[in-house]
């Protein structure tokens, strides 16, 4: 049920993001310990910042807490199939393991276009576990482009 | 010689990082009419943050400064072949065109692993020059690394 809360976390994130008129993802990150240690959801106009995806806003904050540029042993949830930035964000960072909820065909980097961790030139692979409330995810980006039309 | 001065003034914020204790990488984003709106070099260890390489702290200041997420018709000077995460923000700021000193087989992402530009998921393309300096940016690296042997 710890999973699922994570998750949870990271979707309200994402709705939180869709309020403030951003593309609606979330992102968590917990400890080894299993504690919340940073969560975030896309800020890109508010902060006028292309890097303000919510992995990268919740690397850095977790990485602040830590005062480390390396987070080994974390885990990181997302709603989204992670681009190719914040994959390889997500490698320099050493986190352990990476769950996410839809794939993204349009963006993605994991399962799809750069394929981030499967190069050579990826120096740290989390492992990765796909599809843990992806229709929800789904559903909210769904809703929000569609508004956006 | 504009050209020359742009990868000068980016090996000079190379050299800097270097004395900082950080990866020798030094970045400068150009606007359209030529002024340099932003410069950096690598402060991932400085700050705790695994995404302060030079290109992104050097593209959210440009941003900052703009007041916008997007920097169309900007350039982007940097020592060293981006990284994948690096490539992707790129394309994310919509960087006109990019200029790189030395490829790097490691860890780059435009010519090498990843190569973030070239999939249908990449929605915007620099033009891309590389080769630029590249004597004296690996020169830099190499110095560096040794040094830490």
């Amino acid at each position: 049920m710890r999973f699922t809360s994570h998750m949870e976390r990271a979707l309200a994130e994402a709705r939180a993001a869709a309020l403030r008129g951003e593309v609606p993802v979330g992102a968590v990150v917990v400890a080894p310990d299993g504690r919340v240690v940073a969560a975030a959801g896309n800020r890109t106009r508010e902060l006028s910042d292309p890097t303000a995806h919510a992995e990268i806003l919740a690397i850095r904050e977790a990485c602040r807490a830590a005062g480390s540029e390396r987070l080994p042993g974390h885990d990181l949830w997302v709603t989204l199939e992670p681009c190719a930035m914040c994959a390889a964000a997500i490698s320099a960072a050493r986190i352990g393991r990476l769950y996410y909820g839809a794939g993204d065909k349009r963006m993605g980097g994991v399962e799809h276009g750069a394929r981030v961790f499967r190069h050579p030139q990826c120096h740290h692979r989390p492992q990765v576990y796909d599809g843990l409330g992806a229709d929800q995810a789904r559903a909210l980006l769904r809703g929000f482009f569609e508004r956006r039309r």
